[in-house]
C-alpha cells in the first residue's frame, strides 16, 4: 500500500506519493498562489492535485491507504477543519468531510508545523526519538511537539504556539497584537530587522556589501558576512541566537524533550548555528545535572519536509 | 482496598490513609525540621509514618492496594528515585526501592506539584478534565501539566518547570542562576520584593499598617489593602497580576489546556485573583476566536492537597 502526502502553503499545494518508508516516488505541484477564492475551492484544488498525481504516477487510488495534509493555519484535526487561516481569508472550512465526497480512503489533517515534527520523528534528524519539539524559524517562529510519538495539538488544536511566548514582558510589537513574543525576535522576519539596524549603523560591515550583491536583506546576510569574519554582523548573529535561546531554555525548562530540531531556512547554518545554541541552552536551563545531553540538531527532511511529513501523519494514524 | 497518600515536605511529612473516591480516613504527621541527616533515613521516616498510619488507623497492610508519594525536588517517577532535593541535601535516593524491603504493595513517587495537578483532576477543581496545568504560587512557582488525565514529566522526570520560563530576558535574578524567569516575578517571594519596594516608595500607604500589625510583610499584605482601597496596594497587586498572566499566555499558547488552576495560599484571594488574570491572559492570547471559554479557577484541595494529590497517584497508577 501506498500513501499521499499533501503539503498545503499559501503560494502552491505540493503533493506526493509514498511508501511506508518515506520514500517518495513521485510528487507534482499547483501553483495556486494564494488564489483560494472561495471557501470550498481549496478541497476541489487538493482533489484535482490527487487525480492528478495518481494519473502521473500510474497508481491505483485503490492501492492509497491514507491520505495525509499538512495545512498552514489553525486547524482542528480530531474533526478535520481549517478553523482559520490567517494569510488567506478562511474560516472553518470542513476539509477532510468535502474531500471524502471523492475520496474514500481515510484522510487527516494538521498544521503544517506539527506534521513537519511528526515527519522528522518519523523519517528525519529525530528519528527512533518520540519525545522532539520542531522549532521552524521563518517568516514566524513554528513549532510542533511530539509526546510520546504523537502530536501534542492542546484543545481544538490551537495549542503548540509557542512563536507566542513572551520573552521580554513589554516588548517588540508582535504579529498576533501582543508584544514581546519570541516570534517577535527568533523569526527570520526579525532577523531582517535587526540585520537592517546593524547595516544602518555600520556602514562598513560587510552586510551592506552582501546585501547589495543579493539584491536584498533577507536571513542569510548576517550569517554569511559573520562568517566572513565581519565584526558587527557577528554582533547581529550572536544577538539573534541569543534569542533564539531564550525561547529554547523556557521550552526545556517545560518539556524537557530528548532532542529540540531546528528547521526553516536558517538551520542550513547547521552547527555554526546550533552549537552556539546548544551551549547558551545548557547554561540557562534548569537542573543541568539530570538526564542525558542537551541536544539540539538542525532538521533533516529539507524539500520534501512537507509532503513526508504529511506522510507520516497518514501513515501513523492508520 | 485503600491508598495511602504521602506528603514529603521541608518540614513534615504527612501520611492519610483515602479510599477510592478521595475520603481521608484518617492521617497522621510526622515532624522533620528538615533533619533529614543521611540519605537513606528519608525512606526510614516514611516507613515508620506508613506503620503508624496503619495502626492508629486500624487498617491492616493487606487492606492496602497502593501508596504514592509525593515529594519535593527533581524526582524520576519512572525509576523511583529522587534525583535530587534543592533544600536538603540528598542525591539520587532509591525510595521506591528501599522502601519495598518493607513493604510489598505498589508504591509510586512524583514531584509534588505534579501530584498536586493529578490531585485536582481526579478530586479537585478540575475533575473530569484531563488537560489541565495547576500554578503553584508560593516561595517559587510550580507546575504541574496533566496531559490526556497524565502526569506530564519530560525526560528524567526533570520537565514540567515552568516557574523557570523566562518572562523579561536579562530581567530580574532567579534562585536557579538565570535571570528574568517567571517565578522571579511571580512567586510569592517576589510578590514579597514588590510590596516591600512600595512600601517604601508610599509610607502612608495602608501596607505599612497591616505589616506592622501582622507582624512581617507576606503574601496578603498587599491584597488586604488593596481590597481596602489603597491606592500603592491597588498598584502592586495590578502589577503582580500581569507578571502571572504573562507567563499563562505564554503557557495558554503552548498548551491551550481546558484549564488553568492557581494553587498556594495566594488562591485564597479567589476571585478578586482569578478574574482579572482571565481577562488579561484572553486579551493575549493566540486564537481567541477557537474553541471554549478560558477557564482560571483556584485549586480546590487545601489542606489534604498533598495526600490527595499522592492518593490520586496510588489510584491511577495500579
Amino acid at each position: 500500500m501506498y500513501y499521499i502526502g499533501i503539503d498545503v502553503g499559501g503560494m502552491s499545494i505540493k503533493a506526493g506519493v509514498t511508501d511506508k518508508d518515506g520514500n517518495v516516488l513521485h510528487k507534482t505541484t499547483l501553483v495556486t498562489k494564494g488564489e483560494y477564492t472561495k471557501e470550498y475551492t481549496i478541497s476541489r484544488d487538493i482533489h484535482a492535485l490527487i487525480v492528478k498525481l495518481l494519473q502521473e504516477s500510474n497508481i491505483a487510488e485503490s492501492q492509497i491507504a491514507a491520505i495525509g495534509i499538512g495545512q498552514a493555519g489553525s486547524i482542528d484535526s480530531a474533526r478535520g477543519i481549517i478553523n482559520y487561516w490567517n494569510n488567506i481569508p478562511m474560516k472553518n472550512v470542513h476539509v477532510v468531510e468535502e474531500l471524502h465526497a471523492w475520496h474514500s480512503c481515510p484522510i487527516f489533517i494538521d498544521n503544517d508545523a506539527n506534521v513537519a515534527a511528526l515527519g522528522e520523528c518519523v523519517f528525519g534528524a529525530a528519528k527512533g526519538f518520540d519525545n522532539v519539539l520542531l522549532i521552524t524559524l521563518g517568516t514566524g517562529v513554528g513549532s510542533g511537539i511530539i509526546i510520546d510519538g504523537k502530536i501534542y495539538r492542546g484543545e481544538y488544536g490551537a495549542g503548540a504556539e509557542a512563536g507566542h511566548m513572551g520573552i521580554v514582558m513589554d516588548g517588540e510589537p508582535c504579529t498576533c497584537g501582543r508584544r514581546g513574543c519570541w516570534e517577535a525576535y527568533a523569526s527570520v522576519s526579525a532577523l531582517i530587522r535587526q540585520t537592517k539596524a546593524a547595516m544602518a549603523a555600520h556602514p562598513e560591515s560587510q552586510m551592506n556589501a552582501i546585501a547589495a550583491q543579493m539584491g536584498e536583506v533577507n536571513g542569510i546576510t548576517s550569517f554569511k558576512a559573520a562568517r566572513a569574519g565581519d565584526r558587527a554582523a557577528q554582533e547581529v548573529v550572536a544577538q539573534y541566537i541569543r534569542y533564539v535561546a531564550e525561547g529554547l531554555i523556557s521550552l526545556q525548562n517545560i518539556f524537557r524533550p530528548q532532542m529540540f530540531l531546528i528547521g526553516g531556512g536558517i538551520s542550513k547554518e547547521g552547527e555554526y548555528l546550533t552549537a552556539p545554541l546548544e551551549k547558551l541552552v545548557y547554561e540557562g536551563m534548569f537542573d543541568k545535572e539530570t538526564g542525558d545531553p542537551l541536544k539540539i540538531r538542525p532538521a533533516a527532511l529539507h524539500n520534501d519536509a512537507g509532503i513526508l511529513g504529511a506522510a507520516a501523519l497518514a501513515i501513523k494514524s492508520v
